[in-house]
């Protein structure tokens, strides 16, 4: 495929996927409507949908790009600067909440949870080698398998996506968060600070 | 008002929440339609928005349930054990997915968020106050005010709600919810062991 057509593929697709994300949070899933998909990405729905099978792998798209981004800071970083991300930027918060919106889904539909998980699949194993360099060197605490760190760590940035999507405040969550960091990491309420 | 009628009312109420719970659980709060709803109480549309005034009222009310029910444990055992009832009845998790579909409203709904808000208060007030108590007896860690460690358990259990909601595998949650318990008591970890 010539160079020019395929930077153009990429561009369609990119203004599809910020106009997608765009609909989902104002209208939520059900009510992003395909009227609304076309208004919001300023293209026909034979164009959308020549990118996207169908409503479905549009969100599902959406949710790969989040775990991308996601993974690229937990690989560096680790899962609590993922939270704190998040909730420095509450541009995003109406768009966890479609999120939230998919949840029976998940429970109900195992073709989609298997899409869901297959995307989230770059997420877990970035957090989860980054837990275990941070073993390695000594930083986390040893009476707790990394597994259950991990479990956790996904438990509370589960809780902060829920927490934000609702637009409960935002008071102490930093303060919870740098908790949740100190309870993975050795011996760090003794030292009193804790230290990257 | 004679005795007999007023349990007759509880009863009836009792029985509309009941139904109304299973239909919400198994269809969703858009999916429970008001012939879905009067299927699953038995009764006819009349009777059931005799004792409640619309769909939202039916399921702020099944909301004010749970949260005075979660009170009650965590005014005894805390909020760790709130969470430990959960992970331990399964036959809930579907209910639990209809309280994340909600979460939009919360945000763009003021009137709604703030008829959510007054019913989960008494949960807020029963974890407050026990969290003071232990406080009091030294059982808390001290290097962390009170209401950052509520905030903290609340999002834990957010993220509990939505991790059984979307059907994901419990396995390492016990152990989860022991990390989090120690992470907010007095020198567990130094202690190896935490009690109560």
């Amino acid at each position: 495929m010539p160079k020019v057509s395929e930077d153009h593929l990429v561009a369609r697709r990119g203004q599809i996927l910020d106009g997608a994300r765009r609909c989902f949070a104002e209208y939520g899933f059900e009510g992003a409507t395909v009227r609304r998909l076309e208004d919001a990405t300023g293209l026909s729905r034979g164009a959308i949908f020549h990118h996207f099978r169908d409503k479905d792998a549009l969100f599902l798209a959406l949710a790969h790009e989040d775990a991308r981004r996601m993974a690229d800071t937990a690989a560096e970083q680790g899962l609590v600067q993922v939270m704190r991300n998040l909730l420095k930027d509450p541009a995003q918060f109406d768009w966890l909440g479609t999120r939230l919106e998919i949840t029976r889904r998940l429970r109900t539909d195992p073709d989609f949870r298997s899409e869901w998980s297959q995307r989230s699949e770059e997420l877990t194993a970035a957090a989860t080698a980054r837990l275990e360099r941070q073993r390695s060197a000594g930083r986390l605490r040893e009476d707790i398998p990394t597994e259950v760190l991990l479990r956790y760590l996904d438990l509370v940035l589960d809780g902060l996506v829920s927490h934000l999507a609702s637009g409960q405040s935002t008071d102490h969550l930093d303060a919870v968060l740098d908790l949740v960091e100190a309870s993975v990491r050795r011996d760090s309420r003794s030292w009193g600070i804790h230290t990257d």
